[in-house]
């Protein structure tokens, strides 16, 4: 299974900004395209008050600061430039979903999708959305909202396809800034299972793939995992993707590029389960030959070694 | 608003040490002149066991390991050679100064002055000196001993100017090794006020600057703080500068260098309550085109693109 | 004192990967050869599920993945060809040895001992074994398990040579993972000096050599460990070497490379107290000049100007 898309992780959450410009942005496109990769997602357009475009309405409604360059048009040019299409994620307020605060997000995002859409909407990298903020099932309040947003950015844009990357809520799944590696209350598969399919219920209508992230969970229990995530978006005609995380959960650095046979061991896992497609969070830090992290350069030689094997 | 200082991080507390030579060090006084640097500060000429220089003084007395290198003539020379002001960091004995041990510190400091003005205070470059112990209002005792470690050091030295560097108390300051990020019982801008204006009015006869750290409070919050600041410090006849910080205090990582546009907001608040002058802590570790963390060569490249659109 | 062995990481607990092939691998040998090093030590030939060799037992046993590259033949081979003994690592099953899964480990080392060596017995460079488990004063139930695990070792070798590397139970011997820098229970001298004669009083007959590790007591401490630690190992007839410790346990990035002051501070802490030999925990993260690190780049640097004034 080859990873043929990747998210781009601007504004980033919590992995240390590596400050390129459009020079060094160009560059990892061509790497991207000599790994195979033709998708790119950003993964959120902002996140609580830094934006990746200058958004009329998020920096006069809500306080946001004008971003220093205009990334999403960068990164357009450079998909349309390199043949690649991009998923455009929504803006996430940083208002925890879980607390309340769910119509405060939805209510912005409304004003986002159609600013976005009129802004961006006509560009022919442009090829489907990214439902940014993640859920696991302690959040499944969320359905109704992912189920308006989906339907709202598929009605606005002839219908181009929406994706979510959820996680699931294995013994892996701690705070980034928490000292812990590992939980004891992970999910078990059956729970995990009941859950999802729930939420697939009341979503499904709305979104078309579903790329559940693949690092929460140990190595052993990917099989069992990705055995019931494909056959839960085969019952709800959701494209089954990975998202293969490129960084490294299991060490007390948090986040460092990941021992390639880790790598190798989830995407192959993927393959057994015939998932359709995978993308990775995310190249530029963890997989790139100009990243800031040198254990990425390697990597990327580790990978491109692989794929010409298989 | 331009950086135009850099602590030099050596000993250093929390940042891993780059191991460099003279010949780095020289290099770097070189990339820091094209930046714009025109002065330089030795954060500390001490901490603990570990000296910048061959103390006969702590050697002897405290048990100190005798450096390497001598960091302190390396420095001056370095500065001599390319035009800039060195300002001397006291030592920090690790005592606490909110312990009881504060007579501990002074005392130290006492033989220190004596010992470094006589060994350095005739090089060219050596223009002022840096009070090292951090305080902030919860180290409220401390005012004595700034005043009179202030008083000492301008006596001796024929008034050369004092500078301290305090930080706002804000929701960022968390001790460095925790896991969290922020903390709840930040101090709120009025109480900031009442207490700076108390330490202030106490200090402020042998103090000629003041550079709050500004990586403590949010992003929303710099324009508060920073017109007390520049209220106060109006007020008691100093200086107004800012300790710009180029890394990141938002990431699990502690500390990579800043986001770009992080750095600029914060440069550009100060402007806007027109500081004196900004530094940066510091320019070899997080800015420097040879620093270990590549994203601080990135930074180079945006900052000085930045400042030559300004 | 000069470094002549190293450990090399792989599998690593704590320190991520650098993705390095074979083509790498060989240049760091080089570079360890450049810096005197005859000796290199596989810390543990598979940790949980993932390991260094394709061991069938492993494998077919205990569920382990089939690595990507045999890293032991690729280890002998440039051990051979760069003339240097290699120490061999035993299994660490994750299982962990206090908690009363001590036969399990001891079980599968049995098998393990058995089938590396028909597999690699012969190469020229296979000259040790190294009990990989790491034991300190919590651990005192292990005497058993090591003394037996040293004995097949050297019954099935013809006697190899077999060695340990214990931590000193210091102030630093915290969690990776935690938030933590220091505890207050460290062991005193005393106390470390009753339990290790113990513990060597039940397993000198079939270990010859000890390694305690370097970096978990402070700086000033090392004189009085060191002296305790050598004149046990002479009373037992044990080959004393040093374990220097080459990263820095004094920083929140858990683990960068140590400042070069303090590694030599504990190599001339251990050539002070006679010791036999000084290997380090790990050359090819933290001194190669192509470690991901750049502070190790440097810090090669500075070791190889020491030791050509030494």
């Amino acid at each position: 299974m080859r990873i043929t898309g990747t998210f781009i992780d601007e504004i980033s959450h919590d992995i240390p900004h590596q400050n390129w410009g459009p020079r060094e942005w160009e560059k990892d496109f061509q790497y991207m395209q000599a790994a195979g990769i033709d998708t790119v997602i950003v993964i959120r357009c902002g996140y609580r008050k830094f934006l990746t475009y200058p958004s009329d309405y998020l920096i006069s409604k809500h306080q946001c600061y004008a971003p220093p360059i205009d990334l999403i048009d960068l990164y357009l040019t450079l998909a349309e430039r390199y043949g690649m299409k991009l998923y455009f994620g929504l803006y996430d307020s940083g208002h925890y979903w879980d607390t309340g605060n769910l119509q405060f997000e939805i209510d912005a995002n409304f004003y986002v999708i159609d600013e976005v859409w009129k802004k961006y909407g006509h560009r022919t990298a442009f090829k489907g959305w990214y439902l940014s903020t993640e859920i696991s099932r302690k959040t499944k309040g969320a359905i109704e909202a992912f189920n308006s947003l989906g339907q709202m950015c598929k009605q606005i844009s002839g219908n181009l396809p929406v994706f979510i990357s959820p996680w699931i809520d294995g013994k892996k799944a701690v705070m980034a800034a928490s000292g812990n590696l590992t939980k004891e209350d992970a999910v078990s598969i059956l729970e995990h299972e009941t859950e999802w399919n729930e939420i697939f219920e009341g979503i499904h209508q709305n979104i078309d793939a579903v790329a559940f992230q693949d690092g929460h969970i140990d190595y052993h229990e990917l099989h069992d995992f990705f055995s019931v995530n494909k056959k839960l978006a085969s019952k709800y005609n959701l494209a089954c993707w990975t998202n293969a995380e490129s960084f490294d959960r299991d060490m007390p650095i948090k986040f460092l590029p990941i021992k390639f046979e880790k790598l190798k061991l989830k995407l192959e896992a993927a393959g057994k389960s015939e998932y359709d497609k995978a993308i990775t969070f995310e190249f530029s830090h963890f997989m790139s030959p100009q990243s800031s992290y040198i254990q990425a350069h390697h990597l990327y030689n580790r990978y491109l070694e692989y794929i010409n094997t298989i």
